[in-house]
Order: structure tokens, then sequence, then C-alpha cells
């Protein structure tokens, strides 16, 4: 899968790119990830790539010509290789541009994305976008949350990130078994591990019976306890068992006794 | 401002603390950003910082001791000043741990932090927190959003971010202008800037017009039109005019005769 990111500060991404898992799902193969700066395509010998808005007020708008150009140099080549297959050629990339007022990033849509071959972010930096961007030449539009940044470039990395570690290959086992724990759609239950006390914290004793039902039994209660108490939201799209619904039953009726 | 990331992959931050606002807003002084490496506390030969589960099951654990050392490191400074000085010393930093069971963090949750003296941030990557960390340690658990990443890293870097750009003298006027648009809590009118004409898509006549009452009137119509559109949520708690209530009937009637 390729990836490509345009920006102004391509050095933000060469720490992140390069380390943890995305550098080893490179180094793999799995995934090619290119960081290309826009102000190359600006046109003018000054590499201006914004300017103020028509119709006043404060703020600079980036020009849709950078853009637009930077985009089409990344699908040239693809549009020879198209035009020397007889059909069949790989589907259009997706272009994504980053901003506040796009659709909120979820996992439904990390997991759509990585059923893709090639993506393209577009990372505005406190700036706004020429509207004609977003009209005539991006599929997505992202936000990842009801937060201010100063730029698209880290939801660009926190997006890649999303994608890249649901590709084959790219998690080991010993990672992905930690993380399955969010396909029960609970939140995780807690975790202990060596010493078994901590300045007289300890473990508590059910983890350390050996009795694997009455572990998995604690697990799900916990699980279930902490979903209740911090997300009630992600409970209402859950299958819950009945031994679910006493626990949930057990839970409300101690918080009664504690008010 | 201070702010602390302990984490195992320090390499992650140099682009990003370097860059751009982050980058600025350091050399001018107002923030002073830190990753510390937490291995170096493990207190080990070996560098070991996590385990396996009590009770099983795959995936591993960060151990309470790294990370306890590692915060009472950097806090030990602050305590010896805190033995000097006669009462009024400085406040106790928070402590957030980086954890999709967290609090979902907004952009209130930005303007609450960034009126605090000191933050450490903690960062796991791909495995559990001993829960001993979660109960005796941090003070806050936050979570960027529904979405499943390899480490806090990147959420970390997300929460910097937004932080850093409250702060008094980080941002600019010319880039403070553009942001000051969510404070009306609608999503940004669309934005236009030259050319007029670009590839036969034209800058819409009423911004080209010169006549400023009508600017502002197409401008509050358009972002409330892509807010209704695209997050009417936001509409629910905002304080309409009977103008923009008019305005939303008429998007109600075309989208009826639309269908």
């Amino acid at each position: 899968m390729r990836m490509d990111v345009l920006t102004l500060f391509p050095e933000m991404f060469e720490g992140v790119f390069s380390s943890s898992i995305l550098g080893k799902a490179r180094e793999k193969g799995i995934v090619s990830l290119n960081a290309v700066n826009f102000r190359e395509y600006a046109g003018n010998k000054h590499g201006t790539v914004d300017d103020t808005p028509y119709g006043g007020g404060g703020g600079m708008v980036l020009k849709p010509e950078p853009i637009f150009h930077a985009v089409e140099d990344l699908l040239a080549p693809r549009a020879e290789e198209a035009d020397k297959a007889e059909g069949g050629f790989s589907r259009a990339p997706r272009i994504i541009l980053m901003c506040p007022q796009g659709e909120t990033f979820t996992q439904r849509k990390a997991e759509e994305l990585a059923g893709e071959e090639h993506l393209i972010f577009i990372c505005g930096h406190y700036e706004g976008y020429d509207e004609r961007i977003r009209e005539h030449l991006v599929t997505d539009e992202l936000s990842i949350g009801d937060y201010v940044l100063t730029g698209g470039e880290l939801p660009a990395m926190v997006i890649i990130d999303s994608i890249a570690r649901l590709l084959p290959g790219v998690l080991g086992n010993e990672m992905s078994a930690v993380t399955d724990s969010f396909s029960t759609g609970l939140l995780e239950y807690p975790h202990y591990t060596r010493p078994v006390e901590f300045r007289g914290w300890k473990v508590p004793d059910i983890l350390l019976s050996g009795h694997h039902a009455n572990v998995a039994d604690w697990r799900r209660k916990e699980a279930l306890r902490r979903t209740w108490r911090r997300r009630p939201d992600l409970l209402v799209t859950l299958d819950l068992t009945p031994q679910d619904e006493k626990w949930l039953k057990e839970f409300q009726e101690q918080a009664e006794e504690e008010n």
C-alpha cells in the first residue's frame, strides 16, 4: 500500500515514518510512505502557496494550483501505466483532505481505507483551503476529533498509523493479541504484571489463582464495569449476555447505595 | 509551560517538537518540551520494561517500577525546591496517561490543560499498563478518538500541539484569525483566493463585490449550511438568530425538494 502526504513540513514526518511499527512496515515493504513538500509546486520563484481571501477578513488561504499540480504529479506515473494497460489497472487513489470540517475519523473508517491501494493526504497548516480543492480534487475530508490543531500533519500521521497496523504482516502476534481486546466492543479489563506487590499495592488474588474460568469471568466483569463507568455509549450497540445484564444491575445498585 | 513525555520512542518526537509552531514556541521560551525514554529506568541490565500478564492471556504489560521511577525523577527537582520554599511553591503537575480507555480529548480539555504549569504524558506502545499506574500515579487518562493506534506517542503530540497553540505569544495574529472562526461554534465558511478563475471554476461573485455586509451574510449562511449538512450535532448548543432559523428552514425545504 502506498500513502503520500502533501505538506509544507515534510521534516515533521521523518521520526514518525522511520520508528516503531511504521518503520518496520516500510522495511518489510508492506507500506510505502512519502512526504512531499507542495511548495515545490508553487510555480513562482518565491514559493508562495497562499494568498489573502477574496471577500476580505484575516488569515491566509492555500491556493488551488500548487495542490492540484502536486497531486497530479503523484498520479502521473499511474496515468501512463493506465494508458499502456488494456483495462484492469489499479483503482484510483483516495485523495484525503485533513480538515476540522471533515467527517470524524473512526476505526470503521480505518478499516475501509486499509482496503485501498493508494492514499494521498493533503495537510494544510493554520490556513484555509481554497474551496475548489474541496469541490474538484479531494474524495474525502477527515478530522480526528473536536479540537483545534495547528495543521493537518499530526492528524495524517494518526490516520496513517491506524491504517498501517491493520495491513496483513504489520503487527506481530504478540501485539495484535492486546489490541484484539477492542474487538469485544468493551474497554479493556485491568492488567497486572510483576511484581505481585509494589509499594503495598497487590495484584488481585483471583489473577494468581490459576483458575482460568474465574479469571475470564473477572476480566469480563471488570471490562464491563469500566465501560459502564467511562463510556456507557459503547454498551448500547453491544450484545450483552444474561450474566452481563446481572453485573450491570449489580454496578447500578452499588452506585445507588454509594449515593 | 513545561511538558514532558515518557516514551520508549523518543526519536518519534524530534521532527514534531522542532518544526513549525512547536519549534517556534520552544525557541521563544514559551514551552519546554522533553521526551524521556523510560527504558532508562528499567532497573535491570536488559532494559526490560514489560512482562507477561498475571492471569494469562496474550500481550505484554508495562511494569509499574520504570514508570513510577521516571515520573519521580522528573518531579525530584520540584520536591527539592518545595523543601526550600516557605509555602507558595508551584502547583503539582498533571500526570496524563495516554490510553484508549481515557476520557475523549476535546477543545475544552485543551483549554483546561493550557492553564497548567507542568504536564507529564505517559505513552505506552501496543501494550497494557499495569493497573497500579492508573490507580496510584496518574491524574488524568486521555484518548484522542475512537480508533486504535500502535502507541500513545501520536496522541501525546496531538494534545501537546493543541495546548501549545493556546499559550499567549505562540500564535501570530495572522494565524489566530483563521482559527478564531471556530469560536462561532459553526464549521468554517468556504474560502477562496486567487486566481479568480481556475480551470473554469470561478470564485462566487459576491466575494468580489466589495459589499462587506453581503459578504458577511453569505459567509454566515454558508458556515451554517456546512454545519447543518455535516455536523448537525453542533447546532444543538448554538444561539441561533432569527435569520439563522430562516436559513435552516430554507436548507430543509431545498433538501425535501431534491428528494
